[in-house]
């Protein structure tokens, strides 16, 4: 059975999860897809030579018969209206990161959701599936570190564009850390406090750069992370769990080591595509097995919800500069 | 169009390429096995689920109408036979090393396959897709290292059973060095010498080991590889690209850097099979998008050749202890 | 010219400076000792070879005619009269750390020195001497990092003794990166929070452990501090310059890479002397020369006093839970 | 009680020696110098601020009353004489390599020391005293590797002059790993062979650039060190010990790791005296302890001897091709 698949949104993710599951992928196929912009549309369908047609609209695209599953990587504002779109449909849906803008938008979704009695969604959270970050869980859980107590993180780019400001450096980027050490430890978040260290002179002027964010869990594990968006040397996705019997490093991506002109050195990446490309096959795989097996297991949509609570107070933070506390609601027994 | 593909030999290498084809890899489909155990190859279609025919005998399977391709990871004496069966019936075939256990046995293949007028063979060199072993050829071919100089390698497995003996270093497990540095230098190899050290106490009494095996290229690269399968600690592979600029070195695979009870310490792959996981799938999907296309571009009849005649000759310099010579008949145009 | 020195105090650390400067250093001698413990004063002459007169008491020993140069070694209390004493008499001294166990303590010492218009203090901050920070202070002076924004440190040890309570966490641990980091930086520092990770059930009850010190300084650098008493796997000392350009991270202790059962390994270093023994040689080797060529030029009792004050504000952290200004009076010319 | 040292031959290397022994170790002092160009040794008197007298020649030095030992850092032809002549006079003598020039120079050397009954000479193989090879020698005296089967070694230089020629790769590279290897395994050479790779453009003519030595020795280690100094990227000295059990690496030279500019890196020392630079001390004091102790412990007349031999026949290798016996006579018990 080939899970028949629509699009909303063509852009960059949209064209790149399109050709995952065309060239890379199985059981997956693209019959539909749809883009405020038609010709970008069309333009991808050409490119890679997909035999799917084009849609005026989202809702067209969610209705449509041949359509099993929805993958939403559309612009973030109109996330919310899709994914509901897809679950009033009883369709299944891959929503990239933000499921919502905001945390109602996706309280939103979990209601549909509850209502529509099973899990329909799958939040494009691809770091679950990186081999890496799978190892750092199987140690965890395996108690190889003992009880974990601590997180030092780094999430670095080379350089943002200007459109990048502050509170992007959360719900942007920190997004990813806040979803990942949620599952990494089994655990939730208990208040927020973001520091400004001296800013970077590479920053643009709307930007805070560095900013470390310092998280704490229900259980008492303190986690800090150094957002530093203009970092100059490469992306760089650090993160050592400190537990009580020992310590864990994520690994480095896979680079020849040179000696040369005096250097012993290894390259670092410059692209996040390249960082994660087989974390988002190993995701996308699973929502299309998922969806074929009729039970999607991925980041559900409260994880989305978990991440935009914690991703809000941590702008409250960064405004405050307060020890700011995140308050979860209790995890209806659906999502447990 | 879905290439159908059938196999022979369902021992642990056919299982797993079966698998492979199944489920990680698009464009093939199993449709027909066979073996002399023809209770594990049905074992094999039901494990797997494939809707494949069982086949009495190699030579029935790939006269069958509705096998496009074949896999050959039968027993190593029978390669000879099968690939030039698919041959004769025009059908591509992957054949898992050795193409054949003799030099003449390649030979063979290469005036059929020539004779035939078209490439239809590719043999199961998988390093060739690894992407380590990619990151190292880029190097050399983007001239990073100035003109290569010499490879200082190792191959170490923690142990072998007690059936492998001292010419099995050469033809079960450097075979894989032999057409490796060929295909990174490209180059060909001119002589051989072989070193036996003091023999590890965990050896077998019918295996030298370690060993070390001395290559000269005909462009006067030197290369040293040790050959150590009784190594105990694990299956590594080592590889060092000398060059007059500077050097590179294979990376290790991924793992979690620990800092636990007094050690830093990363853990060392103890399978082979895992090492190279990743490799085998990039060489069936090439094998598939090649049968698909129309035109095989892996390792050809005539690297299997060029690898056999080199181990024959390493077998050689184990038994005189002296610096053999390899001579390698001119390449035909047909291979060029 | 040979520097005559008086040892006030021999614990272990005055033990061992006491054979340092006998067999490792040149230009200097031990020609004096006194401790509380009399017998054990006169111990450590006999097991070390000493030609060194036993004194009752350190006022006594500093004022014998033939002590050059006073080591005040004694418990951490009674540095301060000790330090005062030999300023009274002209002498140069080198104080272990804590200059003085509070801060006023400090300043007498500051308000002695700058009476008697001379420099004669240098404080045991030893890590100033350790080849890896110096390799960090190069760098970073060199402006190979552009200008610094962030430290990430940790500072380990495998276990503490019972009477090691929360705030010695700061007065005999942190202290050194308080230290280390306002030489490093050329900087002072600005505020400090302290925050409580979930505690590890190897700590003893009357210790939080592990403790996340965050530093700011007067330029704006952002510093986190690990402080894991109890870490079990080693005594481990990290430190992480991030900068406008680049990142430099502190070199491991050198030793051997092993390939060994299973693991690719490093011991780590177990004992914290072993980590600091060659920092501690050219520590006192420089006093030494500072002492023979009538300018001491080590860490001077404005950074033991600095240091002092941080750590008390750290103190007050810890028990606040907030972020506490660290306020430092003017630096006197006098130190400049 | 200060032991008297005259120094013969005052360039680079007793320069260098002089030096440490005034400012670095303790229990020695320079009295005497003298060198072919007795306006420099006068100069190293000045630069270094000696108290020392310029001597005419080497015998009137080692005759001298007030010189208790000797060290020959004079041109290496002029070795032999000034041992011989120390050994005479009754004087303990530090030798830099070579002993002698030839084996029979050093035979020569030995006998006489035999003769006088006592050891008195030892041969400036620094490496012994490295921290790292330390660790190695601690490492297989522990049986953590098991017994050794291989080292794999490369000894890199970034360039030499024109008057380094074939056989200096021999007589001045290689002959420190020929010590060395001897004394970690406790071993000795059985046989050599020499292999040419292709020459790197960046050679000069007369000489082959990069070398490869093969050594085995008595028990049936094999050795492989790479001879490669024109190699560009720095001064590298690697060694692998493969034992039954396992692996060890020595470390590489302490530095910062960097992350800027797209690279992962740490800097590669460039000059081979500060490789070994601790190792010189440690090895000087020795021999100054070991005179004021009336017991010299280190490289012996019977290591130079040794490393002679294995030497001369290495170049024989390097001329014939062939694989060449090397026999050490039987080892007087004089040197057990």
């Amino acid at each position: 059975m080939t899970i028949r698949i629509g699009v909303i949104g063509t852009g960059m993710i949209g064209e790149e999860h399109s050709r995952r599951i065309t060239q890379n992928l199985t059981g997956g196929e693209i019959v539909a897809v749809t883009d405020v912009n038609q010709d970008q549309a069309r333009a991808v369908v050409e490119r890679l030579g997909l035999a799917a047609k084009v849609y005026e609209d989202g809702q067209s695209l969610i209705q449509a018969d041949d359509v099993d599953a929805v993958l939403v990587t559309s612009w973030g504002p109109t996330h919310e209206e899709y994914v509901l779109a897809a679950i009033a449909a009883g369709k299944y849906v891959f929503c990239e990161k933000p499921l919502a803008t905001t945390a109602e938008g996706c309280r939103n979704i979990i209601d549909a959701e509850i209502e529509a009695g099973r899990r329909l969604v799958q939040v494009g959270f691809m770091r679950r599936y990186d081999s890496g970050y799978n190892l750092m869980k199987e140690a965890i859980d395996a108690d190889r570190l003992g009880e974990p107590l601590m997180i030092h993180a780094a999430h670095r780019n080379p350089e943002v564009p200007e459109r990048y400001v502050t509170p992007m450096a959360i719900h942007d980027t920190l997004i990813h850390e806040l979803d990942t050490f949620r599952w990494l430890l089994d655990d939730d978040y208990k208040s927020a406090q973001v520091i400004f260290p001296r800013k970077t002179r590479h920053a643009h002027s709307k930007v805070e750069d560095p900013q470390i964010v310092l998280l704490e869990t229900v259980k008492g594990v303190r986690i800090d992370v150094e957002v530093f968006v203009n970092c100059r040397y490469g992306y760089d996705i650090q993160c050592d769990v400190v537990g009580e019997e020992g310590i864990a490093r994520l690994p480095e991506p896979q680079s020849l080591t040179f000696r040369q002109a005096g250097q012993l050195s290894c390259e670092i990446l410059q692209d996040w595509k390249k960082r994660f490309n087989d974390a988002f096959d190993v995701e996308l795989q699973g929502f299309i097995d998922g969806v074929a097996a009729g039970e999607v297991t991925g980041p559900s949509s409260w994880d989305g919800y978990a991440a935009a609570i914690a991703g809000d107070v941590c702008v409250r933070a960064q405004e405050s500069g307060a020890i700011e506390a995140i308050e979860m609601p209790e995890r209806p027994a659906f999502y447990a």
